[in-house]
């Protein structure tokens, strides 16, 4: 299993639908926290990498198999790592649960991944530079292609 | 009566909560598609204004009144007006109902404004150029200060 | 090619991100769109469907290919259609693009499919009532698995 | 200075727009995350209101004044008391402000109110029940009116 970090987050009333759960496009913008979060975790911030580095993190594909639904208040649990990492893409792979406080004992509520590729501010493709190569496992064993 | 816009959108499912009905900040989203139809009417496209001429409405303050809950599938009305404008900061007013053909017919879902402030990209205050005076009603006895 | 509805949207403000492109979550929530649209020149409202018949189209997957970035205030096609249907689940499949009259010319912002499963109000799998097999197709050549 | 709690959240990419900061009508979301936090402190879960008493605080009344942006990833403190209360309605106070962490200092980026009323699942104006008094102050000096 790669190096991975766990985001935690509450459900917000706004995430709910009528149907009483979380509406399916908001898992993706936990996803988001998830990897703002392991980049952190990674040894840099995703904001300074856009801001000092013109380095942006495009979305090609996202994809998501909803488990179990989640609702109001839950205590949520986005585990987030490298799951494939090159000079040209990086795809994050993430599992969603609720915390083990949760009265019902944790439960998976979705599984997926992203995968991106960078670009700059004018989205222009970019090879990924150097020092960031190690913080996503590249050159090593792990996750070359 | 100032001179009035009516934009219309469907509610959509994302936009509702678990209560049943449309969560409170989507109302100010659907101001905003009221602001700017009611700029395309009044002659010019608020895309262009901040892409050409670099000017931005920040908004500097929101209000909502809320009287009816509006439902997933509704079709919704957003009556939009200048309130009060001068080379400072610019104030709409708006009216949220049903459409006529709502089984119901037309309720008043929420009265409100939103007043806002011009800025260059950078966050500074800027005067409202010129050629926007008369558009604003800036200049006539309707709506100046 | 099977049958296929197209709704327009406008881009929002509100559905851009500091990149400067629509944030990646609102696919989804176009795609929803698309799907009720579709349901609508199948011939039923999908909000009546879950008001008086009780059935729910819980998503199971979801999945988006990312194109080409959209921008505030294009004009989007979502091109919907049954990708594959039977008792127990429904997989919609989509093309995002934007509208010919678009000064760029259109083009294909995206691609994807949702799968849903049929649940009642409590999320108990129930199979999908006879009535609406042939709207989905289900029980003709070209969509039985 | 009333009983006042400090919810703290983060700015996710999601919630900027294309003009480089938070979209306006996300400080009604932080608005809810500081009153859900508030009921938290003052004894009682709102999601157990709602489930277990069917008592549900429908928004009456939205007010927020911009005074500076907030920008992706900033640490966010939502301040929040009871302005008022009483058995019809209760009125929230809030004054968002980036964390004394934040590189520029602690900035006060908002203020505002929202107004409820209490209502039953449909939507019927209903008292509010005494166990909650004393939670929001009424019946003592402080916030009767």
């Amino acid at each position: 299993m790669p190096f991975a970090t766990e985001a935690r987050l509450r459900v917000r009333y706004a995430e709910t639908d009528q149907m009483g759960v979380v509406y399916y496009a908001n898992y993706l913008v936990w996803m988001e926290i998830g990897r703002v979060e392991l980049c952190r975790a990674l040894g840099f911030n995703y904001r300074d990498m856009e801001r000092e580095d013109g380095i942006y993190l495009a979305v090609a594909e996202a994809q998501c198999r909803y488990r179990a639904p989640a609702r109001y208040d839950d205590e949520v649990v986005v585990k987030t790592w490298v799951e494939e990492a090159n000079r040209r893409m990086v795809t994050f792979g993430y599992e969603l649960r609720t915390a083990d406080a949760d009265p019902g004992g944790s439960r998976v509520l979705a599984t997926g991944h992203t995968r991106h590729v960078y670009v700059s501010r004018d989205f222009q493709r970019i090879p990924l530079p150097e020092k960031y190569h190690a913080m996503f496992g590249i050159g090593t064993a792990q996750t070359t292609v």
